[in-house]
């Protein structure tokens, strides 16, 4: 496709083809592009102000609780990596290894981290002294790469870019408790900044992270119905410790072996961000993140004094600690509102000369699309009002999404239905064997999303050998 | 070295050893740790949040003058690498090559990005269709890797940190200004944000980034009298632009090459920072920058109301949007002085039960050891007062370094003589050619800095061959 052609095409609507809409919508927002090099992808000015907002929030969030940014090696010597056998099994097949440097071939090759546990505990072994300089509680903000086979922008891309927070502590309880505490934090960070519900759970063991004890996750569902693992935290026990030495002097005065975390969520947030909330018409952003909360624009601007009364609006936003754009270019006011709809700004602020001589304004939604003409006295209050409705909106279509789609099933041929037809979470019992759940995957095709946290407690019976048995858990197809 | 004597041993003093008190505070201030694998440096806590200082109050600036983040890949193609000849011919001894992706060798090898102008306009090549869209003015912040020989902490890594700017513009006098624009954003971040003098200049033929039609440069003295290149500034003309195919539709209809830019810098500006203001007492911050700007020790803390009395000193402090820290650990106040001068925390404030009497408190400046008493009720404005009087007394002082140590010379063996003594800055006239600066290098041992942006406009001759010529240049020994 010519590169001038891209933005004038509409794009394809989510009933005709969902993964079409979804790749549209990440072009077309101008988001990401595809880069030179296969499978990897390019964070477009747009996308990447979303990730910044995103980064904020959540750092904020990690600082408040007492964490501490980083930033280790890129890269992770062979012999090192493979200390921790479950983990590199795990990884070893994702791996991309640097094996020049310069003109010279490198005695040992070096992994690009798939994930950092290895780098954390290296590190730890060097430092950790003591039981009073425990917990130690780090966070990275950086990329990493896997050599994923298939690829799309945010799901699944070679490389991501994510936050991924390790922790040791002198306790079992404490680090457990870290776990949850990190899980608890990405489901309110989904809830107040994407408008995004999820479900919190925990992974069975085949779906669990390699080499980790549990692993918890948070899972949300898409507009075409299929489950987004959103985030994960895992608590590793003193496994990894023990692999790399990792020791403090106790209470006791003895060495012991500390107890360790690690959770991490990514660039794939903006992915869910999209499938969550967007329509035909592009991207619907939740305020909090939206690079651009308030566009305003002026109508027949050539008009005397449109020009300035649009800026004293925009001057009264910004004023606000709104993140707020005037469009005062050359295009047509359509032209501007297809554009900033596409682009999911949340609310459109228009004035022009009729709406200045009756001292007002028009604010448009996004979400709903419903216009309101508002006292240009009340500009402020308004706009405040309207960002909390959008937000809350759009929580509570997501939120009757996830529960209109999800399903209480006794027998696995419910499930296959669900899964062929509209698709959906099901809940059924499980009795917790590993070919049961296989089973699941072979013949209704849904794999494990996770064993809710909030667990009925009653008596059922597992869909496929039919025990007796208690635990909750969620199917569903998945990205 | 054990790790339990790490903190323990005091460091070595400057005169007695400046490259190891450079790599002792580096250490012993917790700033950074060695990695496995070797040239690598870990950016520990403390380290890294001055770096989060750095990185917020530029990108504040940045984006003031207009510049958006974006993400580009990490790894690039071998053949996008090479379009531009003299970029990679000046960067492929340093480059470490990704060749194989999980267990499977790569049809064409991929560079760990050294520097990403080859990304930037292989995307620009991609979305650029009009001269509306320009400028284009991004950033990004990354880390990438060069493969250096010799390492230091800061100074020379195989991977570093840092912020890498790219600009397409309409006009070669537009990319000219931006060029300009952001090497004086630079020189204003040291002063403001480092309490740094630097000299800013623009690189000789020889010493200019590959590729570039002309590199600007801010250089600083360190303490040891040498030279530390702090930020680069390149102008590319349309060079990369043509190798690139990148093309606009310009106001006459006719396609056209943009004018291009790129400047960085990196957490080389931690070692910049280390070398101008440390002692041998450890690290000196300048407040704008230390992740800790008042730490409040409480005196005699098990007596009745010190530790109140403290932590609502604290509170006061930190209600001024300070970073405060109060330390109420069971170490003794001598080791918690002597902890937080090797930290460089600007100012200490100590509270005990004779203060409480008086309704003073005590208030210790790191960069001149002063102490004053301070009534309480003076305690916000004092500290702001003392905070600015530290980083203009830091300023001065790195100043008075700068002049004290800048000569005036008119032969090479003048400039031999100061680079085998005391070392300093030399300022010579210098007649252009590749020869002379070759031969001052040579006879005098010292390379050029840089050709300062303010030129006398004299005449004199140039120190080797003795031709008459009018262009001042810098000579020195750098890092």
């Amino acid at each position: 496709m010519a590169k001038d052609q891209r933005n004038v095409e509409a794009i394809t609507p989510m009933e005709v083809d969902f993964a079409k809409w979804y790749t549209d919508i990440c072009l077309k927002a101008e988001l990401v592009d595809y880069a030179s090099v296969k499978g990897f992808m390019i964070l477009r000015p747009y996308g990447y102000a979303i990730w910044e907002n995103i980064q904020r929030i959540m750092d904020g969030m990690f600082k408040k609780t007492g964490h501490v940014n980083v930033a280790m090696p890129v890269l992770i010597p062979e012999s090192l990596l493979k200390k921790e056998g479950e983990l590199v099994e795990g990884f070893a097949p994702e791996v991309a290894w640097v094996t020049m440097g310069g003109s010279e071939k490198l005695e040992e090759r070096l992994a690009f981290r798939p994930t950092s546990e290895t780098m954390f505990c290296d590190h730890w072994h060097n430092v950790l002294q003591s039981y009073r300089e425990l917990p130690m509680l780090y966070n990275q903000w950086c990329s990493v790469i896997r050599w994923e086979k298939t690829t799309r922008p945010f799901l699944r891309s070679r490389e991501f870019w994510w936050q991924e927070g390790h922790t040791i502590h002198e306790t079992a309880e404490e680090a457990i408790a870290e776990t949850e505490q990190q899980l608890n934090c990405y489901a309110d960070f989904c809830r107040d900044a994407l408008a995004m519900p999820v479900v919190k759970g925990r992974k069975t063991d085949k779906e669990k992270f390699a080499g980790a004890e549990a692993t918890y996750t948070i899972e949300a569902m898409m507009k075409d119905h299929k489950a987004l693992q959103s985030g994960t935290s895992h608590y590793f026990g003193d496994k990894f410790s023990r692999a790399y030495d990792v020791t403090f002097t106790g209470r006791d005065n003895k060495l012991q072996y500390p107890f360790q975390t690690s959770w991490g969520s990514t660039t794939r947030l903006i992915g869910a961000c999209i499938m969550t909330h967007s329509d035909n018409n592009g991207l619907v952003l939740p305020p909090a993140i939206a690079p651009i909360q308030v566009v305003v624009v002026p109508v027949a601007q050539h008009k005397p004094g449109v020009l300035d009364a649009a800026a004293a609006l925009r001057d009264r936003l910004t004023a606000l600690e709104l993140r707020v754009k005037m469009d005062d270019s050359e295009q047509s006011p359509g032209w501007k509102y297809a554009q900033y709809e596409m682009k999911g700004v949340p609310l459109r602020v228009e004035i022009g000369p009729k709406d200045m001589e009756k001292q007002q304004c028009c604010i448009a939604r996004r979400d709903t699309g419903e216009k309101v003409f508002v006292p240009l006295t009340e500009l402020e209050a308004t706009v405040q009002a309207l960002l909390k409705e959008v937000h809350d909106n759009l929580y509570a279509m997501a939120e009757k999404n996830l529960e209109d789609n999800t399903f209480d099933f006794t027998t696995w041929e419910e499930v296959k239905e669900m899964a062929q037809g509209k698709g959906g979470f099901a809940r059924t019992k499980w009795c917790g064997s590993l070919e049961c759940e296989l089973a699941m995957k072979e013949k209704a095709g849904v794999s494990s999303r996770c064993m809710p946290l909030k667990q009925s407690g009653t008596v059922g019976k597992c869909p496929v050998c039919g025990k007796e048995c208690t635990t909750d858990i969620y199917w569903g197809v998945a990205y």
